[in-house]
């Protein structure tokens, strides 16, 4: 059993810092859950264009209140406490937080450690993962 | 992309109430993520007992506080918003609720549906998974 405490998640290396976003990851690929589990907070203002081409991610929203636009069909959703967005198709968005927007975040496959965003808005895939 | 919200998972079929606990299950393994997300609430004043021997499983605290005994080895941990426990062995476990709490709750392998726990703690393993 692993017991985690997200105050001391976010003083240490596992909390990543953006301009955008920061994120507490609370569980990664070394707990062997095959999953990752991330708290994460989108700033108020921001405009978060991502698309994770090598993961499938759920996202709750705790906190906050904002929109998410699905770039395939032009869609825009509201989100707030509540909300539940699943990227099933590893689907281009745009996350426009109007507050910032904490959320319980889930990857599969887990993310492995300090990934931030590349040019694409992806998480690069995990090379060791890749070479198994 | 799919959208859930939780007020509308409550009012369905997805909500699973027991003596002990409630769960809607805004994402199940139908919806092809790989794992299944809950947000479940465990009553104040229950003994909940269980172990998932066919699922590993991560819980975060969101509301409310007690605790949880590892059967294996007799720790006890506070529960209160912020802690996750992940039960990465298997673990037989006790969750004593002082108030309700609500949980965001990640299956590894996903939950198909309405389980509940059987006689000993744990749910059913997925019989069309078990047969692929």
């Amino acid at each position: 059993m692993l017991i985690r405490q997200l105050d001391t998640i976010r003083a240490s290396q596992r909390n990543v810092v953006t301009p955008g976003w920061e994120s507490a990851r609370m569980l990664l690929k070394d707990e062997g859950m095959g999953f990752s589990f991330h708290i994460t907070t989108m700033y108020a203002g921001k405009e978060l264009r991502m698309q994770y081409r090598n993961h499938l991610e759920a996202v709750f929203v705790l906190q906050g209140s904002g929109t998410i636009k699905n770039l395939a069909t032009g869609e825009v959703h509201e989100l707030r406490p509540g909300t539940l967005y699943a990227l099933d198709e590893h689907d281009r968005h745009v996350v426009r937080p109007e507050t910032d927007i904490v959320t319980a975040c889930v990857f599969n496959p887990p993310v492995t450690g300090r990934e931030v965003h590349d040019e694409t808005g992806s998480y690069p895939a995990d090379a060791a993962a890749a070479a198994e």
